[in-house]
Order: structure tokens, then C-alpha cells, then sequence
């Protein structure tokens, strides 16, 4: 498997869940500002959904120009990763109509983690045969940006089954702006 | 961030939000002229959509091949008026079918004006590191015909919220031509 | 515009175009063999315009690799040829469930006629400034090919406004192996 | 025709048919892991689904980078291919709703079974102009795994016909196990 034509399907991928997401959002009852105002949920799950697939596509490829090889490993994470991200007009559904439902809410918040974990199995196999590269836990980013990503996500995840559902998708917008800035200086460098 | 990943990526969805547009598009109730004829809103609204969306993209990657180098910015602000671009199918669907409506007037002009706003952004961010592209406030179009666009769609905007709502999607025809003219020109140019 | 630009963007468009195709089409009543062929009228429609836009892009890029230069025509036109292609899944399901009616009949093979007229426009836009490449009124296609792909077209559409609805989507039919024929021969001479 | 311009094609229509997967991926009633389990059925359809067609892109392209030069018949099996692909979303969701039905499971394996078959076709096409690449029934795949892969296929097949109809989607399961054991290998050693 040639590294670009792999880029290349999981760029048009991600760019078309990001693009259909917006097939899913519910159209208002009345056509008013209060109408609008009655889907914020919807908006919200929606906009977080967008911009967490949109940053987690920049950081996947952050320092991408520098890999040489990529392995069957990559391939077969790719593939999962790519299968887990394609729920996501499913699970942000899901949320935007039952914000308060734990289910909903641990549902996409597993579709969230089940990403970064794959993609985390992406950046491993990528080191191994690029060594070069420099990639941490996941590609470029310093691994105590990652960590804390992901046990931010964890405490979300353990408050929305306990006492507050919606913790999950607050502790994701709290995480995004994390990884957000570790990947903006992190390319800030580069 | 490769600046050919960037403007693939930009591309990609640029070309699924302009191809799901039609999945939104209303079917008549009899399949007579008459009955097509009462959609009119529906095919009005798509019409403009298209064609606004395709001089959009147009007008982004003129003297783009010019272009040596994006940076942070450029991709933030990409992924922002993606975002705002990604609503379209469902503001075209609201004002098609709310055509009078000045609620979903309005929404439709914010997100016109929300990605010609990003759109001067991105270029903003392209000229700071690329001093040889002669980049105006938008790409290479000529300032006074971006100016022009901008007051334009506002006006629409002031009727739509005031005295009458379809004002909005007429003031973008009228702006569409007029920037469709300064690309053409500008192209011819080049 | 780049040449190679250009042509990735209509080609995205286009698989678009086909892939969604399926969503507008109908699930059967039973899940029998019965129920299926009740269907016919669908899978025939969605058959025809998979393949008639297949062979469209096929033929849409003979000789592509020949073209140096493409003009501010050529994306003009190539706008609206994508414009009223995207119109396929509309008019696909309008003559898939309203089969004899004469209105998504006519309005499908408008469509189809639209577009293979833009197509002309683009190729004759290419060969004023490729003066090398031999294009004729459609590409590399021989003209008289073209000619009675437009005139079996054109009798589709009489014989569908006076007595027999169906006629249009048969003419095509017949239209398709006509082109496909040409285009086949034309692409073994390359 | 460019071999990279096909490719590119192929790959863009297989992205987009493993992203619209989800759009018919029916919601549960009630927001509870009861709910969910309810769509048991369509949750293995929809990863079934998946996954075959992502390991068929792997596959698809296995050794095409030595691929120097393809034909009439390679353009003209593609697009037989992608059609048959395109009807994934339509049978996984009939095969999801109707899983004991003998019709769904029968049409989702023929559809499966096409696609194998027409890419048998394109691996001769490509093995005849290609003298060199060393291509088998169905790309590098050694011919035993490709022959069992369609005897289990065709086992499921006769199952589903006669005795038990979710014998199909297992067979499939199988199947996809057998040929991804595999496409792993001859990847390794390539």
C-alpha cells in the first residue's frame, strides 16, 4: 500500500462523514428564532462533531510528510479507525435528540475514544518503520497532551454513566481545545 | 499542513456539499408543469446554492498555484468556513421552503456572509507568508468588487429583517454577479 | 485553473453523483421476488443513469491527457455541466415512480440532453486554445456518432411529449450503446 | 485512459459507499442498550459491510503500482464493479430489516458475489497488458484463497436458498476472514 493513496482515501472519508453530518440535523418546527433556539442541542452536537473530526484530520497528519513507509498495521488501523469515525453522523444524532440519555451520550463518547485509540495504533505502526519521525503517542503531539486527553475524556465518560449525562460531550469540547493547542504549537514548530 | 492536502481536502468537501444539495430538494406533489412550477422556490434556491458554492470555489484557488506556503491560520480558517459552507443543504432547504420567512432568510445570509468573511480570512493568512502572491481582501479579486459584494448582501440582509425577506436571496444573485464578473476578469487576466 | 484541478472536482462531483443515486432508491413493499420486480422501473432508471454517467465520465477525459490549457469557458461550462448532473438523483427517482408520466420523462431527458450539450461547449472551449488535441464536437468521439446520439435523443423526447412517455429513457438507452460503441473504438485507436 | 485517474475514481466511489453505509443505519426506538441490541442485526450488516468493502479497496490495489498500462476492458469492468458496489447501502439495510428473509440475504450475497466476479475481470484485464506484475485469479492473491473464498460464498449461497437464510451474511463472514488471512500474507511479503 503506496502512503499517499492511503492519505488519500482516509482524507476523502473524514471529508464526507464531516459533509453528510449535516443530512442528519433536525429542521426546526417553526421557523423562528425560538424554533432555532429549541435545536441548540442539535447545534451543539453538530458543531462539536465537525470541528473534533476536522482537528483530529490536521493532527493526523501532522509530520505525514515525513513518514516513508507505512505497513500492513497501518493499513488494517486505518481501516478501523476510519470504520469507527463513519459513525459519527449516527451517534451525533443520537445525542443532539437525547442530550439527557446516558446511553446516547456513552455511545458517542465511545465512537470518540474508539477513534483516538485507533489512531494512537496508527502512530505506533507508523514508528516502527519510520524512525526518523520522531512520532509519540500520537503522531507529533507531546504524550502529556494525549494522556490528559484521554483522562479527560474518561472522567466525562464516568460522570455521564454516574450523575450528568451531557458530561461527556462537555469533557469532549474541554479535550478538543486541549489537543487543540498541543497540535497548534506543536505545528507552530514545525 | 502540505498546502496540496489543504486545498484537496477543501475541494472534497466543497464538491459533496454541492452534490448533496439535491438530496434536500423537494419533490413536486402531481409530476405535472404545474406541479414542478409550485416548487420554484425549491429550484431557485438550489440554483443560486450551486452556482454560489461553485464561484466560491472558483475564486479560492485563483493564484493559489502561487502559493508557497499555508500556516496555522490558514488552516483554521479553512476548517471554519467549511463548517459554516457545510450548512448550506440545510439553509437552502429552510429558505426554499420558508421563502417569505425572514428567520430563515436571514440564517441563509449569515452563513453567505460567514463564509465570505472566512474566506477573506484565509487570504489574509495566506498573503502574510507569501509576499510575491499580490493577494487583496479576498484572493485576487479586486478590493472595490468585494467591497461591493459585501454591501450588497448587508443591504439584502436589512431588508430581509425589516420589510421584505426574500431580499436577502436576491441581493446574493445580484452580489454573485458581480463577483462573478471580477473573477472573470480577473482570471482573464492571468 | 489548473487543468488537473478542474478535473479532480468534476470527477469528485460525478461519484458523488452515482453513489447517491442509491438512496432515492425505493425499498420493496415485501421482500420477495415479487416485490422486487415491482421495482423494475427503478432499478431500470437507476441502471440508466449509473451507466450513462459512467460513460459520460469515461468519455469526458479522452484525450484529457492531451489538453495543455484549459479557459475561464472551460470552467464556466464545466459548472453547469455539473450543475445539471447533479440534477440526476432528482429526475432519476421522478421517472423511477412516475414511469408513463410524460412531465419526469421529458424533464429527465432534458437533464440528459443539458448536459451532453454542455459537455460539447466544454469540448469546444478546449479546442480553441489546444489547437493539437483533435477534438471534435464531443471530445475525441467522431462526430456523425455524436449527431445521432442527439437526434435518437431528440426523437425520444417527440415521441415522449405525443404518445409514449417511456420513449425518452429507451432513446437513451439506445443513445448510450450508440456513444458507448464510439467511445470504445475511439479509446482502442489511442 | 490514466491508470491514476482510474484509481483515483474507484477509490473516491468505494469511500463514499462505505460513508453512506451509515445514513441507512435504522435509529433504536428507545435509547437504552436494550434498544440497541434490538438492531443487533443491523449493526453486523452495517460492519459486515464495511469491512468487505474496505478490505476489498486494500485489495483492489495490491501490486497496482506496478501496473503500467490499462484497457478498454479494465474502464468497462470498473464501472460493472462500482455499479454493482453502489447497491451495497440498499441490500445491507434490506438484509438488516429482513434478516431471517431469504430474498434480502440472497440479493446482499449476488451483490457481494458480483463484485468479486468483476474483479476477477479486472485482474485478467490487467494481467493481459501487464505481463510483468505476476497477477492471479484476482490480483497477488494466490488463486486457492480466492477459489475457497467463492466455494464458501456459494455454500452460504445454497443455505440461504434452501435451509437457513442468515447463512449468506456468515458465509460472507468467513469468507472476508479467509481472504483478509490472505491479503495479509501476500502484503507481508510483498
Amino acid at each position: 500500500m503506496n502512503k499517499e493513496r492511503l492519505a488519500a482515501f482516509t482524507d476523502a472519508v473524514l471529508a464526507i462523514i464531516m459533509t453528510i453530518l449535516v443530512l442528519e440535523l433536525e429542521k426546526p418546527a417553526q421557523v423562528t428564532l425560538a424554533g432555532l433556539w429549541a435545536l441548540r442541542a442539535n447545534f451543539f452536537a453538530y458543531t462539536l462533531s465537525f470541528f473534533w473530526l476536522g482537528l483530529m484530520w490536521t493532527t493526523h497528519h501532522s509530520n505525514w510528510h515525513l513518514v516513508k513507509k507505512v505497513t500492513n498495521h497501518t493499513v488494517m488501523y486505518s481501516l478501523l479507525m476510519l470504520f469507527i469515525a463513519s459513525l459519527f453522523p449516527y451517534t451525533t444524532s443520537l445525542v443532539a435528540t437525547n442530550f439527557y440519555n446516558p446511553t446516547a451520550q456513552v455511545f458517542y463518547g465511545i465512537v470518540v475514544l474508539g477513534v483516538s485509540f485507533s489512531n494512537m495504533a496508527i502512530s505506533h505502526s507508523l514508528k516502527a518503520v519510520n524512525p526518523t519521525v520522531h512520532f509519540g503517542w500520537l503522531y507529533g503531539l507531546p504524550n502529556r497532551s494525549v494522556l490528559l486527553d484521554i483522562v479527560v475524556k474518561l472522567i466525562g465518560l464516568l460522570l455521564a454513566l454516574t450523575v450528568y449525562p451531557p458530561a461527556m460531550v462537555y469533557a469532549i469540547l474541554v479535550a478538543t481545545f486541549i489537543v487543540g493547542f498541543a497540535s497548534w504549537q506543536n505545528k507552530s514548530k514545525a
